[in-house]
């Protein structure tokens, strides 16, 4: 049976996205046992779909890390609690970033051995295939030996749910040859080649991740955060010029009527909701952060990863990985 | 006299580009006064237009830094002396970045009070406006002071090149409230708050670099790379999607052929070789260095703006502005 709790509130569109993902999950997963936590009269509508725990206060989008833990009514604490608990395998929640990594670490607890949580999200590649990346910033600094742990915890995600048997993993890097890399990745280069002699495959540079040519690419928190955003930025940027393109004549707007179809397909490659959301990995149970913006959609594909990681076992494969890590 | 040294040699195109591009930039700005340094032999047909220094030796895209000055008889080393020997006031190449940084730093000096030189690039933004980004990979590890020098240096670009009266400065962080950052960007932040507290605007997520609201970013030169090429990679795959949707049948085809002309707006304002390349800042001399793939379009507008760096007088009031450092 797989138990997984859902934080109804605190995304950007409300429990009313949440509530439509919820009903659209359960009528293509019937088996999965779905704990809603949220404003009583705003989750009714999921009686019988859904067990349901109220909760009368929402964790706002500002609130952060020290706001989580001081209040105890919110929905996305009681949610984390349902698996703190044993009573769910795994929550998901589309509320504020700072709070939900912080409320689940603190108290989930890590993983023994793990030293610090990273978090991991999937992004499209030029080739179609995929590539995981962590940390993209549950961490503010990193300490070499926390990128090796990334590069284990990412083989396991990447063997268990992407089923490549062989994950080819990457540094991110300042440069492609050893020597480059920030103080903590060149001393993480020299333990990683030890610690992971055949997936290990050097450095890589930010140019590059979205190659295809790796599999899972590790980072420090910080530049991993920048490299989240500033792709992100980057994509919106250019989509906002080529909305501007097609716009400018009456030969342009013909142009998009005609290509449509194949634009449509470019926008699903990238589009972020696909992917459903973040993960936090090292932490006892499965964590999954929907996008803020999550439409109904994306919030479906978030609560369907979760279920996968779940059914997958990926938590009691981390465990094992972890189990002959040192503790310091 | 505005009198410039030209590395002729050591780009992905070799010589016969950057002699396309000066013949070129002599028509345009005949009182230039242009020394290229090179193959005796490829330069040959620059006879009349400049003076050329004939070179023996090319530096590799692959030599770094150790290489640039064990290697005297290099054009790129030869080009950075008439600098240093005050024959020329400023130099630019297309060869090997960490070779013609290294090289650069050590025989042009730092400027007095000045720390640490920055890497600096103009970015295209959402609104048309731009922005300057530093430091994107001169340095590998930033002190807080740092950061508050590299604004200095940001805004005399801003205000002498770009003519903006009072530049917007951010930092590059992980949020955009106060209490975000890296360790180094936490300490920069207040630092910056004292020294620059009407131009300083706070901090900046890597999302909203393109937006248009800042006119100054900086960063340390470790993320600031990983901006740089995750920004630049991003748009490659961009780019190879979009190609790839408009040759997906006969109607998509059709498209691209309509909105033709609305692309190639997009594309030139994305294009950028329309900047020339990137400035190390808070050295004695202008120093500009061309994209190593450049076209000769490309290493013109990067002759063209060591041209208009000399001519507004960047490094003398640069030397002004930085005066006042001290020197630890």
């Amino acid at each position: 049976m797989i138990r997984i709790a859902i934080d109804a509130m605190g995304s950007d569109q409300g429990s009313a996205m949440v509530v439509e993902a919820v009903r659209t999950f359960h009528a293509k997963y019937p088996n999965a046992q779905l704990y809603v936590v949220g404003e009583a009269k705003e989750i009714a509508p999921l009686e019988g779909l859904a067990t349901l725990v109220p909760s009368t206060e929402v964790m706002g989008m500002e609130d952060g890390a020290l706001d989580v833990m001081r209040r105890k009514q919110t929905s996305m604490l009681k949610a984390i609690d349902l698996v703190a608990s044993g009573q769910c395998d795994g929550v998901v929640s589309a509320g504020s970033t700072g709070a939900f990594l912080t409320g689940a670490t603190l108290k989930l607890k890590l993983i023994p051995g793990v030293q610090r949580a990273a978090l991991m999200s999937p992004f499209p590649t030029m080739d179609g295939k995929g590539v995981i990346i962590l940390d993209i910033g549950a961490n503010n600094e990193n300490r070499p030996e926390h990128l090796v742990q990334f590069a284990k915890m990412g083989a396991v995600f990447a063997t268990k749910i992407r089923r490549i048997e062989q994950p080819a993993i990457y540094l991110l890097s300042n440069g492609a040859e050893a020597k480059k890399g920030s103080p903590v990745g060149k001393e993480a280069h020299a333990l990683l080649l030890e610690a992971e002699p055949t997936l290990f495959r050097g450095n890589m540079e930010a140019r590059d991740v979205l190659s295809g040519h790796a599999d899972v690419v590790v980072c420090e928190g910080y530049p991993g955060n920048v490299l989240l955003k500033g792709m992100e930025g980057t994509a919106q940027m250019m989509n906002h010029l080529l909305k501007q393109a097609f716009q400018q004549s009456i030969f342009t707007k013909i142009g998009y009527l005609f290509a449509k179809k194949g634009l449509a397909g470019m926008k699903e490659q990238l589009d972020y909701r696909k992917y459903g959301g973040a993960m936090l990995l090292g932490v006892n149970g499965v964590v999954v952060k929907g996008h803020g913006s999550s439409n109904p959609y994306a919030f479906f594909n978030a609560m369907r990863l979760t279920y996968e990681m779940i059914d997958a076992g990926v938590v009691p494969a981390m465990k094992e990985a972890m189990s002959h890590e040192s503790t310091n």
